[in-house]
């Protein structure tokens, strides 16, 4: 964490300086705002959390219910989730508060007595550790909207949801300067009844699987629309089931199954009781599935447990599809070179999963992050407009392939393992595809902002498109062993790590081309006056033990940046190898060097030579801008 | 983190519910309370913070400051320190923000050319990495007061500091029942210059070096009084010292030497510049030094490197001496049969530390966790009131040894290499004695609560009086890879580990024993109604990897506690070894097992026999009662 060098920072540095709109933020919303976030989930507040940290632009988030979300919902928070939560700081404190999954038991029918339930295998959650240095946790999703909303709170435009305002409808003239404008209703307080209107120039619908943001700008879901149903319920309870402590799937011979997932605090839990595919002609009535009809299925199932409820905090019947929308935005296919985008839908508005692979939440907040940077830096003219094509253009296709793998997952999964013609079939499945869970299967393609495989060989372990994995390397100026990705913070800015040649020559070069050159995007793209690590957050990781390297003249400017009012050094941009865990061979790094530009949503854009300063030119070139 | 066990808790989980004192306390001081703590430093805010875990007890704690500490003062966290903040659930937030010291740079004048400073080594601090999973941290005191603070704000009893009040005197009459009166002046606010009279059943003077709660029960500092000085400035500068952002010890051939602290932030830094001895015809004329002098003394001794400060944060003149008081209480020695004390000291109010070992703060916050929760206890009913007594008898000691230890300590860091008789004589003392500078060398004596070493070769990893030394194990419950001693946050219980022999049977027999028999601590001491786990956290350990221990009747229901007002199962109780890093090798423990227990503030009290029930049984005997 890196503070003070704007001065004394006395109380908790996680609270920053207000700034821009934040400095006296209307309490009411205003009439005309640059983005309209519609919607306080997942999606939408890790939306308003990232654009928090823009406080030139005015953004509002508006939310249905009258405060926060106390209860219910999702609770999976795959390892890809806490490795986000880390950029916004709270990953530590979430996981210290949640449950943590490192195994799953499967349970079936006893063979020598199918009436019975009987403990068939355990398999390890990540076995290999090898997926993410985060782990897999379970936790209310009530709090991981409370760490957002602190992190909006706390940033720089000291962003608040306007709670208990309903979208009502968005009409769309591409001619103005505020092209969008919104009918709000107001559900609860004095105003209730009443009609506001808000002129905006984006809105992000992240209202949820049935999103009005959706209806109005004319999407509709596509593909297969059956319904998955369960009866969930979040419970205190007594039993004599020994793995109450361990997330299982289990199976009883009467056909019923229970998904049991243990919760935060080490005495709730939560069971998905299975309530199977809900007909076209159902007409809500699994809805009416009553919590004691769940309780007496959920002990037949468990038999010869039992299971004594003793306080139920929230339950539901949660009926899903597999649901993905055309688009994501208000431009229709086909009309994006004429046409800009003005109004996005992120998160279950554009795309719903089954509740068995605890997608949910986790894809809708990469969404609501996806959005969010590139609306930041748009509006505050770091990016053309055209780099927001770029979230439908990503997201969607990211939604239908995880809905697509997904299916085969389940199916697999819930195969007899006596089905499988080769035993091992199975187990190499699960291996090859252990990144699905975890969240990190996104592979974006090649665009206006991820470059192409080229020169992928140079950095085998950082495949362009996929999300920068984190390795352990060691801090020069203090000794400190660190993850270089864990200062990647969401704070907007692109970061660019150059992994130094053996005698630092080409990097040096490189160095003093990125520095100096005319055509270089440091020199090109930050403003005036701005610091040397404005837009760009430039690190050099040395193939040398941290004792060989010393800082002075013999390491470049470039990486020994002036800062903040008293143009300080910052000393936190030059890495060395952790001896121990050399991150060159752990990813796969060329010892000649080799250059990967991160997106700020953690996604690789580049790998590239150092001598592909023309490369590297032409990507910025097409995707920013001056700002100011 | 355990929670949810009274019912659903939406919110966050470290925000405990209001009890007793804590539900509508009062915001202004009242007339009478049980303890009154007098300054709200490291020493008072511990204090305040274990005492606001018994919301029976009335706590208040004055502090003549008009708000919190802003700026300045401490900054050295030992290892032991962060463990105690684990206790009380802030470790890795102030982690994160903090600075964290892994090695130690000692420069002196350049033997080519002594005009110039050069690095003349490196050391690992801790390099063993064997003497605690904590680090070593930098930070801001007043971080360490906001965290304590926090603490006690969310605890049951909602204790807040009342600022503004000084202490100006007290009177003693042990035949009162609040035997205590005390004089307040308000220094700030409204009430500014009136007086105010409390009565206290217990006093706490945490009020610093000039103490005026020492003064009044008629304690002398003894020993040698001379003081040391030294100019400190917390600045924010250019340099071009490489090792700016590396602690280091610079002594330079002018004969000034500096010792330097790297600040959180990445930024900010503390040089303590020696200003040398004292003599005592001072006059305090080297308070008169100034920033200037300081930074231009400074700029001398790092020749040829020069430092140009940019922004002063925090300067000061810090004159200490090596001073502890001859006792820590308000009972003349000799008069402890007869007379119980009322009035306690702790912190600097009773010893003081060259800054140059750290100790300060350090030692002052184990002062204060030791009187906090003895007062909670005896205050409650958990214990008889001669436990009081143990206070001092204990903490003198340790502070005594401290200082002679740094004497000893700091001479021989001083002491050039080559006066060495044998040159592994330095690093010998410094891996025997790595322990001082992380702050574990308190061994306590036999006493009312810390028994003796007989049984010792059952556990030779967890010495008698020494504070318990975590390891990690497995959670049987849900898989999870844990650190035992973590368990031990700061609610005022006593710990017993009860480690398994290989078959178990002997382990059996004594939970019996503990559940069941008349003479059993938990069956005498814990009151009616209450969970059986309310005065004893009793933990297992198998011998066994934690998939060979089944939840069950075959587990011991003493470690399967029903708690709470559902009476949920607690299945946090059962834990099996880590099979890679075995806790039964690691810390030296018998295979037929041991039962080891645990103070309230982490240090083994005793180490036993399974069959030593009666030792076990006359132990809490002679320290705890049933409260109520
Ligand atoms: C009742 C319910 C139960 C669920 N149960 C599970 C579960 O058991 N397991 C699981 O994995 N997932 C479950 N989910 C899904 C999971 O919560 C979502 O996948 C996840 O929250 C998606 O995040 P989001 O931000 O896209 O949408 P949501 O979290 O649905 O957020 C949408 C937000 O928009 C608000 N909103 C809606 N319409 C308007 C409007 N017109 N104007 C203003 N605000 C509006 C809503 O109040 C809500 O706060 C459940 C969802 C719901 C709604
Ligand atoms: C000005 C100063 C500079 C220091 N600099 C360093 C340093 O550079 N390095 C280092 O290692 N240590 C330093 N120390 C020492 C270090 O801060 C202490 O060792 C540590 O704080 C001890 O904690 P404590 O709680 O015992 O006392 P303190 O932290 O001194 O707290 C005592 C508290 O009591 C309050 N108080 C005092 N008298 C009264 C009264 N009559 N009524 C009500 N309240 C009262 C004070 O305002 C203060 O808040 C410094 C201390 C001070 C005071």
């Amino acid at each position: 964490m890196q503070f003070h060098h704007h001065g004394y920072v006395s109380s908790d540095p996680r609270v920053e300086d207000a700034a821009g709109t934040g400095i006296d933020r209307p309490e009411d919303l205003p009439e005309h705002v640059d983005v309209l976030i519609v919607g306080s989930g997942p999606a939408g507040m890790i939306a308003a959390a990232q654009l928090a940290k823009y406080p030139n632009v005015t953004t509002r988030i508006v939310e249905r219910r009258p405060g926060r979300l106390k209860l219910g919902q999702a609770d999976g928070i795959q390892a890809r989730s806490v490795e986000t939560f880390q950029a916004f700081g709270f990953a530590g404190r979430i996981t210290d508060e949640a449950y943590r999954i490192t195994e799953m038991a499967f349970w079936s029918p006893d063979p020598a007595n199918p009436d019975h339930i009987a403990r068939a295998s355990v398999a390890l959650d990540d076995g290999t550790g090898e997926i993410s240095e985060f782990p897999h946790l379970i936790v209310n999703q009530a709090r991981v909207l409370d760490y957002f909303a602190e992190f909006a709170r706390n940033a720089p435009a000291r962003i608040e949801p306007d709670y208990g305002l309903e979208f009502a409808g968005l009409e769309i003239d591409r001619s103005a300067e505020y092209p969008v404008t919104v009918t709000l209703r107001p559900v609860s307080g004095e105003r209730e009844g009443e009609q506001r209107t808000v002129h905006a120039k984006y809105v992000v619908g992240c209202d949820g699987a049935h999103s009005k943001v959706r209806e109005a700008i004319g999407r509709q879901h596509v593909g297969k629309v059956a319904n998955h149903a369960w009866g969930v319920m979040d419970v205190l309870a007594t039993t004599d089931f020994p793995d109450i402590r361990t997330k299982c799937a289990i199976q009883s011979a009467s056909g019923g199954s229970i998904l049991h997932i243990p919760r935060e605090g080490g005495h709730l839990f939560r069971m998905y009781v299975d309530l199977g595919e809900v007909s076209a002609d159902d007409n809500r009535q699994v809805r009416q599935t009553t919590l004691e009809t769940t309780v007496a299925k959920a002990n037949r199932i468990l038999h010869p447990y039992t299971l004594e409820v003793k306080d139920c905090a929230w339950y539901t019947v949660y009926e899903v599809g597999h649901r993905v929308t055309d688009k994501f935005d208000d431009v229709d296919p086909g009309d994006e070179e004429q046409v800009a985008p003005r109004v996005f839908i992120a998160g279950d508005a554009c795309h719903t999963h089954s509740a068995k692979a605890g997608q949910g939440m986790n894809v809708s907040m990469q969404d609501g992050w996806n959005i969010a940077w590139k609306l930041g830096q748009v509006l505050s003219g770091q990016a053309p407009p055209e780099l927001l094509a770029t979230y439908s253009e990503e997201r969607q296709e990211v939604a239908q392939n995880l809905i697509d793998f997904d299916r085969e997952w389940s199916s697999l999964m819930a195969k007899p393992a006596e089905d499988f013609e080769d035993p091992k079939e199975l187990a190499d499945f699960y291996v090859k595809t252990a990144e699905f869970p975890a969240g990190f299967m996104t592979e974006y393609r090649p665009s206006l902002v991820t470059g192409d495989t080229r020169h992928q060989s140079l950095a085998t372990g950082f495949p362009v498109g996929k999300r920068f994995k984190s390795a352990p390397v060691m801090r020069v100026c203090d000794g400190n062993d660190v993850h270089l990705g864990h200062h990647a913070t969401a704070d907007g800015r692109w970061r660019i790590y150059a992994f130094a040649d053996a005698g630092a020559e080409r990097l040096n070069d490189w160095a003093e081309w990125m520095l100096n050159a005319a055509a270089s995007p440091v020199a090109r793209f930050t403003p005036d006056g701005a610091d040397l690590d404005s837009l760009f957050d430039i690190k050099v990781i040395y193939q040398q033990p941290h004792g060989e390297v010393e800082f002075g003249p013999s390491i470049p400017a470039l990486f020994q940046p002036r800062v903040g009012p008293f143009q300080l050094t910052d000393y936190e941009k030059v890495y060395a190898i952790d001896p121990e865990r050399d991150i060159f061979e752990a990813r796969g790094i060329d010892r000649g060097g080799a250059v990967i530009v991160v997106r700020p949503d953690h996604y690789v854009s580049q790998v590239l030579p150092f001598e592909a300063v023309d490369e590297l030119a032409a990507f910025f070139e097409a995707n920013t801008r001056r700002p100011g």
